[in-house]
């Protein structure tokens, strides 16, 4: 028995992958996918509907946040700003950051939310392994979460659901296997759309979750770091 | 001397122009304009540059929200929601209410704020004559105020302002005869594009607002409510 309807953000990568897997337990399914002129967009939407498909989910909003893109000030978005190689032990916010990404992302779940009647927004955030993106961080939600009660309905309740804010990589690899999540169907690389390049951050981030999980990354890589054994 | 840049939400109406007036004080001019498609959405645009104009504001950035309207719930966006007619004395919510609209909103704004390196957002929400909005209300943009702080890069300081959200209809009306704001080249009917309706919510509201402050309304209208003295 599901406890009603929750609208998933789903990008298309591992996090959002195995968040679907966690909202799929308890709710039912309306899943969000966002386009906001990155790289790889093509390739995260084809990733989005594998996904969709494989939960059967018969609710799918895609919507294009553009202005994202030419308000510009990411290497995500912005072709003149080179994608940073990955830096897993500094504090420095990456250039892939976008600027209150996640503040626009949310807003628009929870319009959706509101108008289909659901009581969870799930979103696949994570904190520590985020790299220093400001809107990462649990603090952003809590404080997002009063904007949702203060800015709805009176009669609207909608949680914002972080499932995997607090897991490291390798966690979030081990929950989305035992919840059978397919993960062969993700795509998490910032840089290229063929074969995922295995050195920007967040394939590097990718990588060392699989290998400190013990799992084998069932995607191909164009070139793997030397601490991921093939 | 200007204590910096504001990126200021202007949808071409009455409230907003007048906001644009006093941020206009204090600071150098961003101006954003936002399409949800709404029905009026192209006279609203036209309002916005003549504005924009009349303060020779260099920086302007319009970007699509059509989300909302294909999200639906709002007589804004929805052709089958009929436009309720105005209910100045009632609490319940019209059937223009976008959910969720100004967090849509507010996100673009603070994401555009912080590629500038603009210190402060300003929206021209009115609570007391917001026909209860529940986004319009000042708990709401002080609950944002702090989503805008966790959200943001630690260096990011933007203050979400609202300089007439305590205000009445009328004393907006005086306020921007006060500061020389351009009311003739505002628009804020919700139902025509041609000659303002006079019967729609905000037209309502504008027509008493004028009335009140003893001020001839510099727009045309198809009918005016028999209150109005011509």
């Amino acid at each position: 028995m599901k406890k009603g309807l929750a609208v998933v953000l789903a990008s298309g990568g591992l996090d959002s992958c195995v968040t679907v897997a966690v909202a799929h337990q308890s709710h039912d399914l309306a899943l969000l996918h966002l386009n906001y002129g990155q790289r790889t967009e093509q390739r995260e939407l084809h990733a989005f509907h594998a996904i969709a498909d494989f939960y059967q989910a018969p609710r799918r909003l895609v919507v294009s946040l553009e202005h994202l893109s030419f308000i510009g000030g990411s290497s995500l978005t912005d072709r003149s700003i080179p994608v940073s190689e990955a830096d897993l032990v500094g504090r420095s916010i990456p250039t892939s950051y976008v600027p209150f990404r996640n503040a626009n992302m949310l807003a628009v779940a929870v319009s959706w939310a509101e108008v289909l009647g659901a009581n969870a927004v799930f979103i696949g955030a994570v904190e520590e392994d985020s790299s220093g993106y400001p809107d990462c961080r649990k603090e952003f939600f809590d404080a997002f979460s009063r904007v949702v009660a203060a800015g709805t309905k009176p009669s609207t309740r909608i949680a914002i659901i972080t499932p995997v804010i607090a897991l490291r990589k390798a966690d979030i690899v081990r929950q989305g296997v035992a919840l059978g999540a397919p993960l062969h169907l993700t795509w998490s690389c910032y840089q290229r759309e063929d074969l995922a390049c295995g050195v920007c951050d967040s394939c590097a981030l990718r990588l060392r979750g699989f290998q400190q999980a013990g799992v084998v990354d069932p995607l191909p890589y164009a070139q793997k770091p030397s601490y991921v054994n093939a």
